[in-house]
């Protein structure tokens, strides 16, 4: 394989084989092609594009570029959820204990924050002694044991994907269902899953910005992740506004621990038990979505998926006597109204604003080494939809370290949008595709 | 100025200001910028392509990346010549000081060879003791003494053209309008000319290889020149066969005596008088093309330039003795006639395959690093449109070093196509842009 070759042939819309693909990743993680060959050739993918077959070439070669999980030995369809990220989005935190409950086994493994959207690790790592670092065989065990466990990703799995990733995050190459199909799906099959329901956010702040592209998206994903063995399905999801009342690490915990005891908003809830429908119907658990919605609705009111995640936080060595009692918590040094500048109804919340000064305010990363305020965050007293009176509280900003007030106030006053008429938020579900 | 910002911009077919680009190459240069960004970057130049305020600021930035050189004390107006690379282009040679008999300075920067064309600085380092490397007040000494001067690139002139024309080299990311005509007119702006004739070669081989592309490069490289205060005019010329009758250093050294002489290969003889006609107009010097062929045509029949030729060759420390007497020089270790496999006419030579074999017969360089050796090369006793018989001579290949001399010769005869039907060449002049 001539790299400069592979590069002029994409350039020039030309398509690759399956043997130069894999010999291309293998060279660029082995260090033979450098970062510069590859930014061209990730330049050249965003811009003309790769064919079907490149794509599952492309994954495959991030599969075989490290080690894959067996988990044959848990009995039962196994099945994951992924979500392309959301502001405000801590699902994982309820789905995964609450299929489990179901029956069903759920090898999660999750990704860290970074941007403006939160990670399901730093979350769970908001409770004391929680460990996502498990080796193989406790995440086996845990997943016999347990049924759900979710872990971060191991070094030694996919190690292409993560170098491509972190080059393709320097070098504007982001968004391309290519290269977005790839990552997402080499990680997913090599973990171990069998079957994977797939949240695929669309709107504002999302990997693509257009709506149509999203849906390229995720048809994408459905028909790659069938032609590589698992049992796939996607639920495209708005992200207008942020997902439920809370953004930042602890006050999300908190949010799922409500939702995980019959309580918590209803949008929350809602989605959890429609992505849960689809992993139980992945699993053949169930015969029809509605039977699914109430079967969930049901565990989650029982308790049985609130018991289930208590029995996940003490495996992973979480303080469950922390989950325990929200109640007494510490809480951020300072907690900041924000009120209304104005009568009328909310409009709509920016997602990318209220992410980015939530990583301001100590919830989230700018550089992967900076550290995390757990207590950081926002609570969102008012949604798209709800009246409000001038001086009324919209937010209340979370924050441990020394902010500009002021500042924070008139950055989330610019992310609520205000309107003098009646305005209703969008379906959650904008669309499945399976 | 942030450089994904930058390269996002791009991507999306937006436009750069002045000083973003500005703030770019600078930032490359001194190593701000890593070199996977600016791959990135210029693959979405070559794809989205750079209008033109982008492309006069992005050669504005190469200049100021460098010292420039002030050729005001010598008077009159100085011209110089550029050619985008043939195979076999000895015209240089001839050029520089017939123009400079007639009376108009060339002070001529050139470079060497890489890939399959030859390169100026390689073919006069072929005469024993010839330097091209002049400081810059020798330089002008020799302008003003000589009249004319053909030496390498000062490292000290526009070193992010040569940094980012490395990087294009190895990423695919040679074949774009705009990063030529920045690359081009920079350096030819810097050395401190008034006035460029471009030779555009056009066909197989050429920097683009479609027409009609390489005719928008020719119109955007006079239209930018003028725009940079260069009097710019450009032949468009062929290069579906090599140009003249050698490939190769010291054989190209002899050709170009040879038409320095007064005699030589009817079309390089042509090409030479075409392109000096062009410098002396834009000197001012002649009032029609026709009085320019004529006046150059007689300094070549009367010794006047031939006489040039000498002066230079002494005043840069060339043995004259050595390219007076050619009959004396020391032939390739090998000569190997390729002979035709067929009767017919000759119907083109394809010019990409006899660079490349000449390249590996020793006269040129696949990397950098590599050694030249100055005899090895090729003649071409047939040219397009001439008759010839199964078995009889179409090249006679030099070479010093080891090589299969049956892949040679079956390279060659490849290269060269023979008909059953008589051929023409095509016209060596297709156009002028000025």
């Amino acid at each position: 394989m001539n790299m400069v070759e592979c590069i002029v042939r994409k350039r020039d819309r030309g398509v690759l084989s399956a043997e130069e693909i894999s010999e291309l990743v293998r060279a660029y993680v082995s260090g033979v092609v450098p970062d510069y060959q590859m930014a061209a050739f990730l330049m050249a993918v965003v811009l003309r594009g790769m064919d079907e077959s490149e794509t599952v070439a492309l994954t495959k070669a991030f599969i075989d570029s490290g080690e894959t999980i067996d988990l044959s030995s848990i009995p039962g369809v196994k099945v994951d959820k992924h979500s392309t990220g959301g502001v405000g989005d801590k699902i994982s935190l309820i789905l995964a204990p609450l299929v489990a409950a179901a029956g069903v086994p759920v090898p999660m493994m999750a990704g860290r924050g970074l941007g403006h959207t939160g990670g399901t690790l730093d979350k769970l790592e908001s409770i004391p002694g929680f460990t996502t670092q498990l080796s193989e065989s406790a995440f086996r065990d845990q997943l016999a044991s347990v049924g759900c466990a979710i872990i971060g990703q191991s070094e030694r799995i996919v190690p292409a994907d993560r170098k491509v990733y972190a080059l393709r995050d320097v070098t504007g190459t982001v968004p391309s269902i290519p290269l977005i199909c790839a990552s997402i799906l080499s990680k997913k099959k090599a973990e171990g899953t069998d079957g994977l329901v797939l949240d695929v956010k669309i709107g504002r702040g999302a990997f693509l910005p257009d709506r149509d592209e999203t849906v390229k998206l995720a048809e994408s994903l459905v028909r790659l992740g069938k032609g590589l063995g698992l049992k796939t399905v996607a639920l495209l999801t708005e992200m207008d506004q942020p997902l439920g009342r809370t953004v930042g690490n602890r006050l999300e915990v908190l949010e799922s621990i409500e939702v995980l005891r019959g309580q918590g908003p209803k949008e929350v809830r809602d989605l959890t038990l429609a992505l849960g429908a689809e992993m139980l119907a992945l699993a053949g658990k169930i015969r029809s979505p509605a039977e699914g919605l109430s079967l969930l609705a049901g565990l989650l009111d029982s308790g049985a998926a609130w018991k289930k995640f208590l029995e996940m936080v003490r495996s992973q060595k979480g303080v469950v006597s922390f989950v325990e009692h929200p109640d007494r918590w510490q809480k951020a040094k300072r907690e900041i109204p924000v009120p209304s500048p104005t009568d009328g109804w909310v409009a709509g919340i920016d997602s990318l604003v209220v992410g980015k000064l939530c990583v301001d305010l100590g919830a989230g990363r700018s550089r992967k080494e900076d550290a995390i305020d757990p207590a950081a965050g926002a609570v969102l007293l008012k949604k798209t939809g709800d009246r409000v009176e001038k001086g009324e509280t919209l937010v209340v900003l979370h924050a441990d370290r020394d902010i500009d007030a002021g500042e924070a106030v008139r950055r989330m006053q610019a992310a609520v949008a205000v309107s003098d008429r009646p305005a209703k938020a969008a379906p959650l579900i904008a669309g499945r595709i399976g």
